[in-house]
């Protein structure tokens, strides 16, 4: 085990009828900025219940953030809360919203250019709004932590940055509120969070012994829940464990202390940027490339996995190692999700152009060993076609 | 899953060389009292790596702070750190050094009679003190959480008390710290662990999915390295595994939104409280007793238990739990830890005194069904003979 700094304030408050402790979780002559994403929010009640639970507080509202949180969204609002000098932010919605919402706390105190934010990855922030989180859709796991992914639409640049000063001071977790969501969104969100645990758990063996039984034990949930969590919608604990599992997938303690990959992350992004695939089907159409491109370097934690997680005990170490890819192919596929480039009508010339902007990113050495250079990229990138 | 909320602000810093950061951790003007146990902290060196990081700051010392520590030798730190208007606490030592430095940073500024912090669990107190933590025996988990077992030598009474303001504001958790360790005090540590995350999972099914694998991660970690970390007590990987496994055990990620136990505990701190035997020796005495007595109430969890953490899938439901508990048994006295209340040279006289004790302390209805009354935990207890 490597030596690691934990560190996670985020309150978190979950179940049924939660929303209503915002009154409590709120200071209470806050001047809140509530964000929205798009008018779901707004259809199914739930920010009719928020702004009852901010009473008398003055709340004003922005509406828009898309997915992929845009910087030039996200500015307007940015101005907006500079203009009328409020002093709370609180995120309504999913991943795309908190991360928004995240960038925007850091961004409204900011001296200079916010870009600058993400070109640095965060490291220059030097203070930041508060802020908490009504989550609606459970996948990034960005209600509990201190990072954010934002896309400069201008350049079609997808930039994540991280800073403890952008934790969110509470997070409530109503399971109830993700019963309305579409199908596509659920079944993102397991892919989502399913591929953040394994970015951090299927490197080079470590001795994370507790790091590694969590992870295993986050992914059998997901293999679990994943097809019944379609299946039925109105079911309050399978949500309730879907939402928990993905907050826990990317909360800081599955990857610490153990070495982490992100590659698939990486490349997915560039998809993401260049032609609009949702954030999980990227995920979903990399890794089942790059682990099998990668089953050398990654084989000891390729045979755990094939063992612990899908309890796959029969037949050769490579027959093993071919299963557990398949496996893990065929659950995305059962979710829905399609797995190969051509699926979304991709073909070499996309390949080029993912690369193109790979490189512009510096995104030259990927993984847990730095080996994904372009070369890997493209390979794995080919073997998805 | 039930409700829950889950915060817990405690930075940890892990891993080998940390202690030297205290110098950040620490306020540069700080006023420091380092709290110690008995002498193996100043022997080992690792007080004078504590110092040599706190520089220039006023450092102050009160030294011996007893396993199940009493509430009459906190208090004599109390009146010093008061007498001198220190202002920051640093525990160096285990989970009694720690629990007795959170009375201590409760009782400093608390008015009345400290005492009444126990008898109120808690609830009464206002501020404490901030202080930070050096782990130097991995077992209870206190250095990530917000409790303390406090005992009064005068009338033999042990009580817990909770309060977020007693969170450590950090704690450094160096595994080569361990080295040194007599094995009964890893043995010890161990089995606390073991049976904090018992008190946990093992109770009915409240399909906390993450919850029950979070658990049962810990317990496999905890079985797998048990015996190792007394074989080779300069293996550093297994004493971090171990350190990291206890402080998981008992942070409250496993315990968030299921059903809570808790009876072996409060049995067992009646044991120490009049028979002066190792914390976690007495719960080796109380737990295989208790989950054969209470199998039926437990079944489900039992099953389950047998399944995914000792791979028993042959012989009858009853036949498997019987192994589970049997196995669980060996475990503890593979770990050199007798689980007989004979092999502690007690009998019948004594469980009177312990019922009698429950009755004083209003310990009538315990267990996660309320339904351990005085009679359930006597048959326990004759059960252990």
């Amino acid at each position: 085990m490597t030596n690691f700094e934990f560190f996670n304030p985020t309150k978190i408050v979950f179940g049924t009828n939660t929303i209503a402790q915002l009154d409590q979780l709120v200071p209470a002559n806050a001047r809140v900025m509530v964000l929205l994403g798009g008018e779901s929010a707004r259809k199914n009640g739930t920010l009719a219940e928020v702004k009852a639970a901010l009473g008398a507080r003055e709340v004003h509202e922005f509406n828009g953030i898309e997915p992929n949180p845009s910087y030039e969204t996200l500015m307007q609002a940015v101005e907006m809360i500079r203009a009328e000098k409020l002093d709370f932010l609180l995120a309504v919605g999913g991943g795309s919203v908190i991360d928004g919402t995240k960038f925007i706390a850091a961004a409204v105190p900011f001296v200079g250019e916010p870009w600058d934010i993400l070109t640095h990855f965060g490291g220059n922030i030097q203070s930041a709004l508060p802020f908490g989180t009504v989550l609606t859709l459970p996948a990034t796991g960005s209600e509990m932590n201190h990072g954010a992914v934002i896309t400069q639409k201008a350049t079609q640049t997808k930039l994540p940055f991280m800073n403890p000063l952008v934790f969110p001071q509470f997070s409530i977790l109503d399971p109830s509120k993700t019963f309305t969501l579409p199908e596509r969104q659920i079944a993102n969100g397991v892919v989502d969070a399913f591929v953040h645990t394994i970015e951090q758990y299927l490197t080079y063996p470590a001795n994370g012994m507790v790091q590694d039984r969590y992870a295993e034990g986050l992914l059998q949930t997901l293999i679990e829940i994943g097809p019944k969590v379609l299946a039925k919608p109105q079911d309050y604990d399978l949500r309730a464990n879907l939402m928990w599992a993905a907050t826990q997938a990317l909360n800081g303690l599955i990857g610490a202390g153990v070495p982490q990959d992100w590659s698939t992350h990486m490349i997915g992004h560039e998809l993401t940027a260049l032609f609009d695939i949702d954030h999980a089907r990227t995920l979903a159409v990399v890794l089942p490339a790059s682990l099998m491109l990668r089953s050398e370097s990654k084989r000891e934690k390729l045979l755990q996995y094939a063992d612990r997680v899908w309890h796959l005990h029969h037949g050769s170490e490579d027959e093993r190692i071919a299963a557990a890819i398949e496996k893990t192919r065929d659950f995305f596929e059962a979710m829905g999700i399609k797995t190969k480039l051509s699926d979304y009508d991709l073909g070499p010339a996309a390949i080029d152009a993912v690369i193109a902007q790979l490189a512009a990113h510096g995104m030259t050495q990927l993984g847990e060993r730095q080996d994904v250079t372009l070369e890997i990229s493209r390979d794995i990138l080919t073997a998805a076609l």
